[in-house]
This record gives structure tokens, C-alpha cells and sequence, in this order.
């Protein structure tokens, strides 16, 4: 009787339930160390008398551009975040380009000049790369990885890993969820939405500096993107011994967003976002922090969305608008493969 | 009249001329910074008091198992290298995984244990990393992204640089070159060579680390891969008051790697390897480096190839054995793809 292999599925790279599966099994069990134990989306190392953040991730969205922006610019935006969002202040990238045979040079040229432009406002610079070429066929056009490198204050070492969390703290978000997703939906199967809409892909890291400088006492940050808010919820409690519990009448969602959902039967918490960030802040700061980012344009529509609650220990709890309760879990499966 | 776009092509990823151009055009010219424009495998940065190295590879090589290693082996092996090659001390990679959906887990499994093992060999810590996995025939099976920080000694800051370089130094090859190109070809055409090769990916911080820590005069180091020692050695003198002088008949090459490139129309020169190092040396130190590397595993078939010159002033010259002797100009066009 033949065995039938465990093969690589679409969902092992959603974001979700088995994409913590995999990496477990397969990387961090492996790899094991005291750094990567820590799954923070940045590492923390000790250079000599610095730390710094190092941060990677692989960009594969298809289409390459989509409204508000390109591959370029998400690689760029997604890097500079996971920096921003561990506390630490992004200096450097790497960018390794593999590229399909074939793929024109003047969409090469589009994206590397949108790479260019973010770095440049985001205030990193990208320092050392790499290009492979693949013969036709063998990748989707193309696909780039960038690593970044950021300078943590140690003073901001607690926040990746959220160790100064407590009942009461304040649960904010930037902005509305899922532009980014539904954005690159509607290009995907060519849909015309009755309003315009935008991926949300920004470099958040001028926000975050912001708030760091005004000194909020900020508890832990984390960028919405694959896996979306929801994901992000019941990480952050995941075998703690609070719980959140969020109000889902706060969470800025666009219309034409929640009309797609609506139609494609998604749920928006699970939709990926790329200039969004969950930050927990001190109760007492949270309007400070509400009034600082609603000044910054990527900050305009925050929203103070939950607290951190004695309830619901080591769970996310939503409260809906219809006035039910339910538990927020991973996503499982996948929704959108090749979001970013 | 329709204007014909222009493409990617293979040779764009060769690693020879028209990799450097489209590598100057599209990102180096773009994305211009004093670190990016030194244009060295590692970036060299400084944060706050310490100097890092930071370098960057996507592997793509098919067939993703061959005789001496794996994809997984051989991404770490390439970033612990080029960090090694710049004079620095590997400490922390970063693995972003590519993965086409369908691959099957066991396998996936094999990639990352050779990882763990090749890094644990190495002495460097993979501290960080991502996974996206793309639809079935986006991708080939896998590709890895590895990315590298090594902390550099200040002292040994001028090498990745090869600034003092002069007439008279001696140049130094670790061993046989054009192994791991012929073994992977062997393996993708389905050839019974005579004689077993095998690849020769192999992490050479240790054996770096062995010249270094004698106190051996090294001007310069680069490992040999995609491009060969041909491309290297024209790369070195490119533009510089100083000259390269090989002689082919110093040059390790195995009979089985010389009937491959007889048979197939390859230059061994121009074939990648990936465990070999070119060093150029104090011309003092060139016999004491030698007999260092002799009783390093990686070093054992090491040979002083030629020595800077005067004479053929920013190129590279070949004494062949036949009594010739020829300008070695950077690989064009592309023998292999994805042999790395």
C-alpha cells in the first residue's frame, strides 16, 4: 500500500494556523537558538555594544502592480515595518531579486524605482543584493526578498516581545483593514468597485518614531499583514494570562472593502494589510498616542479598537456589532495566496 | 512599427557582463548609496560602534539535491562565505523559503536539517526567516533566500575592498575549481562520470578564520562561484594600475571536471564552484598561507596560482599550458543557469 506524502499546501504559506505549524516543525525546531525561539518578526541581536533588529521576508505577490503600489514598494514598506514595529530604528536592506526570464526590463526598471522612492522616505538604504534569473517557466515573473537591518535603543527591547503587557492597556490601530487585500482582489479579478481603492502599503516607521519620541509608553507593536488583524489577535495572547477583547464597531472598515467581503464571503479581520500596526499602549497614553497618529498620514483614521482584559485569558474576544461575543482564533486555510 | 521590448534574459543572472550591467543599471544607479557603491558581496556598515558585514543570496539551483550538498547546504555555505571572504566573523543568517505548493515535506525536512547542520558547522546562528509558498507551477520546488551579519574586525576592514593590493602579492586557490558545476551538470543530464565528483560546497569561515588569526598579509579574498575564477580575476583587476598573471598549469582541476569541459565546449575557468576561495596574499606570507590551508579539510589542494603585476595593467592574463597566453575577460552570456 503506498503512503501517500505530505506535500507543501497553499495554506502552509497563509499566515495562519498551519503556517505556524510548518515553521515550527521545520525552522524554528531545527534552527533552534535563544534568538529565533523568541518568533518575533525581527531578531534581536547583541553586536558587540548594539543591538540591532533583523528582520527577512520573501515577496511573491501576483499581479506585481496592483492600485498604490508594486512589489518594490511592498518589499520595501514590509521590512522597514517589521523594524519599526520591534522598536528599532531601520537603517539598512538587502534585496535579492529572482526574476523570470522573459520579465521586461522596463517593469524591472518601474519596480526598482519604487523601491528607490520608499527607501528614500522611509530613510533606509539599501546596501548589498542579488539577482538570479530563472528560465520561463520556472518563477512567476518576479519575486524579491528583502532583509533589514534596524538600531534598537535598549530601552525598547521589551516591545517585540510584549513582555510589559497588562490588563487595561489600550489595543489601537492606524486605519482601516483590508485595503490592501481587497485592493489587489479587485485588480486580480478585474472588479470595479464603486469607490476607488488603494493598498494601504506605506513605510510606517515616521509614525512609529513619532510616538516612541513623545515618549508613550508603548507595550507592543505588531504590522497587520498576512493573516490580517484577526491572526494578530490571538497571537499576542496565545498562552498569556490576560486576554483582549476588541469592539468590532471600532475598527475602521471602508465600505467598499466590507461590500466585497461581503461578496466574496471573507471575514475583513482576516485580511492582509501592509500600512497597518497594532500597537498596545499604557491606558493613560492612549489618547496622547490617538492624537499623535491621527497628525501623521498614515495615522489619519486611528482608532482606540480594545483593551487588554483579565478576561478571556490567553484568548481574543470580539465584541460585534450585531451585540454578540465571539473568540477571534487563527486563520486557518487560506484566503488570498500571493498577497505579498 | 512595434518597438521590441527588452527582456530578461538568462545571461542576466549569469553572474558575468551582462549580470554587472543590468546589476549597475537597475539597482546600484537607483538605489545609490556610498555602501552600495562600493559594490562588494558584503556591505560593510557601521552601527553605532561596531562594524558589521551584510550580505545577501537567493539560491534557485536545480536539481535542488546533488552529490555534496543540497539548496539548503549551499545557502548557507554562500552567505557564511561571502561574509567570511569580507575579513568578517559570520554570526547570524536570516531564511526566507520560496515554496511551490505540492513540495513534499519530507523533503523540505532534508533541506532544513542539512541547514542546521552546515550552520552548526559554521558556528553561525539563523536567527530569523519567512515562508511563502506560491501555486503549483509558480515556482520551481524552492528557492531560499539566506541573508548574512558577521561582525568585522576594523583591521581587516580594506579587504573586501582589496585596497592594498600591489605588484608582487601572490595569488591562492584553495583547491580544485569547477567541481560543483560538473557534479550538479552530472546529476541534471543524467551522466556516469568515470570517477565520483561531488559539489564542493563548503562553509570556509574556519579555514578563513586559520590565515587571519596566523596574522597572514591577505589583501583580498573572494569566493568563487557563479562566474568562476575567470570572472573573479577580471573583476579584481578591472580598472586597476595593477595586472594578473595565472598559470593554468597551477590551477587544480580534476581529470573528470577537464573531460566534462572537454566534452560539453566549457571553459573551467568560467565554472562556478562553491567552496572555493581566490586569496591574494603578501608575497612573504604566500608559502606560510599555504601551508595553513594545506591541513585545513577545505585547503588541502591548495596552490599559488600567479601573483600581481605590473604588466597587463587592469586585466588578467593566462599562461596556458600550452605556451600561449590569454587576456581573461568576465564570463558573457551563461553556461549554466540555476547552479546556484
Amino acid at each position: 500500500m503506498a503512503i501517500q506524502e505530505q506535500k507543501v499546501l497553499l495554506a502552509h504559506g497563509s499566515g495562519g494556523k498551519l503556517s505556524s505549524a510548518l515553521v515550527k516543525k521545520y525552522f524554528i525546531d531545527k534552527f533552534s537558538n535563544p534568538v529565533l525561539d523568541q518568533v518575533t518578526d525581527s531578531a534581536i541581536l547583541k553586536a558587540d555594544s548594539s543591538y540591532i533588529a533583523f528582520t527577512t521576508d520573501s515577496y511573491v505577490i501576483d499581479p506585481v502592480f496592483f492600485p498604490g503600489g508594486d512589489i518594490g514598494k511592498l518589499a520595501v514598506c514590509g521590512t522597514v515595518n517589521d523594524l519599526a514595529v520591534a522598536g528599532a530604528s531601520p537603517r539598512f536592506l538587502s534585496a535579492a531579486f529572482v526574476i523570470e526570464e522573459g520579465f521586461p526590463l522596463s517593469h524591472l526598471e518601474m519596480i526598482t524605482n519604487s523601491m528607490a522612492q520608499t527607501s528614500g522616505q522611509a530613510g533606509v538604504k539599501i546596501v548589498t543584493g542579488d539577482t538570479k534569473v530563472v528560465n520561463r517557466g520556472k518563477c512567476d515573473k518576479i519575486f524579491i526578498t528583502t532583509t533589514g537591518i534596524g538600531v534598537l535603543n535598549p530601552r525598547y527591547r521589551h516591545i517585540s516581545r510584549g513582555e510589559n503587557i497588562k490588563t487595561g492597556d489600550a489595543v489601537i490601530i492606524n486605519g482601516s483593514i483590508g485595503d490592501h487585500a481587497i485592493a489587489v482582489l479587485g485588480v486580480r479579478e478585474n472588479i470595479r468597485f464603486e469607490e476607488e481603492l488603494f493598498s494601504d502599503c506605506a513605510p510606517l516607521n515616521t509614525l512609529i518614531d513619532e510616538l516612541l519620541e513623545a515618549g508613550v509608553g508603548i507595550k507592543f507593536m505588531r504590522d497587520l499583514t498576512r493573516g490580517g488583524l484577526g491572526t494578530i489577535l490571538a497571537e499576542v495572547t496565545e498562552n498569556k494570562t490576560y486576554g483582549i477583547c476588541i469592539e468590532e464597531k471600532q475598527i475602521p472598515l471602508k465600505d467598499v472593502v466590507k461590500g466585497a467581503c461581503e461578496i466574496f464571503g471573507f471575514d475583513p479581520l482576516y485580511l492582509a494589510n501592509e500600512g497597518k500596526v497594532m500597537i498596545v499602549t499604557d491606558k493613560n497614553d492612549a489618547v496622547k498616542a490617538l492624537s499623535i497618529m491621527k497628525k501623521n498620514l498614515y495615522g489619519k483614521n486611528a482608532m482606540i479598537i480594545g483593551e487588554i482584559t483579565k478576561d478571556f485569558r490567553g484568548k481574543a474576544a470580539l465584541n460585534s456589532v450585531t451585540g454578540g461575543k465571539r473568540i477571534i482564533d487563527k486563520l486557518t486555510g487560506e484566503m488570498l495566496p500571493r498577497i505579498c
